[in-house]
């Protein structure tokens, strides 16, 4: 999805150097597939061996100065979640952004979720909704392709912010696929406006410390 | 999805009776979902305890005489799949049945789910590709919601059977959401015909033993 697929991971004198995405060294990546010989080969590693290498990626990563890290974990509450919560408890992080798709099935597992970072101790920063409607191309007709409202319902109802809904957007998908600068080159599309809505939303309630 | 929310698992005689679907006992059932007692709890297990669980459900679990027993993992190749290929490694799985969505984010993770099976000795019984374009019921065009085609190259490329693409369908979302018998009310959606023509796929490459 950032186009860094191949690019390699060195070792500099404080730890691992990250991959960066651009010159002016503004977005840092670190990623399993960075140090797998081949892309192709599965991960088959068992939580103990994933746990040990999470907390790695926190602590021998010269990530230097940074101003948000985020952490994009599989779905689910399981060795992943614990493993980064413990990782990350030293410094204090911000929370967890929780996405869910609108229909009930999802909702329910994003449930649990809630749960476990209440068991946790991590604060929920709030509750996004992913592949909420979708507007047709052809007809601008706009259709619940799963059901609608699943996000919000369940953020009013873990007493936590509904930050937003990101529909399906063909613009988007085809931007990741073919290698498309989504942010400069679609600005008026429905996804990058719900998205810079969401983004907003959670910069207003961050304590920054920038300079 | 299966309307089997809130169903308890007894003990019986030869071990814990699973949930049935029907009154002919047609379709049984084991969750972890049943076992807890809060539907929203988390399931925080790491990972020894929730490969000793996918052992007792295929042991410990009195299924009866059954024709298929159909094992719905997360995505990923991490502890719940090596644990269950263990598991059933002694009954001859017929194999894995390996499902993605149409853009190169998903294929790429399905492919190492390809190379995951190899190194386990488990059968590719083919790809299925989901969320493969949605008709607009307003229009009645068809948009690729991702991109296209994934699931099949990937397929290809595998040397593994392509089973079929199963589009975006609001309708069987909608059944699922609803608790609507999706199989009897909606014979002609564009789901409903995907599905079948894969499930006559499948049965048609698989060896029976039935009476």
């Amino acid at each position: 999805m950032l186009g860094a697929q191949g690019r390699a991971v060195h070792q500099c004198d404080r730890g691992w150097a990250p991959v960066f995405l651009d010159r002016e060294q503004s977005i840092s990546l670190m990623s399993v597939g960075f140090l797998l010989e081949k892309p192709d080969e599965a991960v088959v590693w068992r939580g103990p061996k994933k746990n040990a290498l999470i907390k790695q990626f926190v602590s021998d990563v010269a990530w230097g100065e940074l101003d948000f890290l985020v952490v994009d974990t599989p779905p689910g509450t399981s060795d992943e979640h614990m493993a980064t919560v413990e990782a990350l408890r030293p410094y204090q992080p911000l929370g967890a952004l929780v996405v869910t798709t609108p229909q009930a099935v999802s909702v329910g597992d994003v449930r649990r979720e809630l749960t476990f970072c209440r068991k946790t101790g991590l604060r929920v920063m709030g509750v996004v909704e992913n592949m909420s409607g979708f507007t047709c191309p052809h007809c601008a007709e706009c259709t619940s392709v799963f059901s609608r409202g699943g996000g919000e319902e369940l953020a009013r109802l873990a007493g936590v912010p509904f930050l937003g809904s990101v529909p399906l957007d063909p613009v988007l998908t085809r931007s990741l696929e073919e290698g498309h600068d989504f942010i400069q080159e679609f600005p008026g599309s429905p996804a990058f406006t719900a998205l810079s809505s969401i983004a907003q939303k959670i910069l207003d309630a961050t304590p920054m410390c920038l300079p």
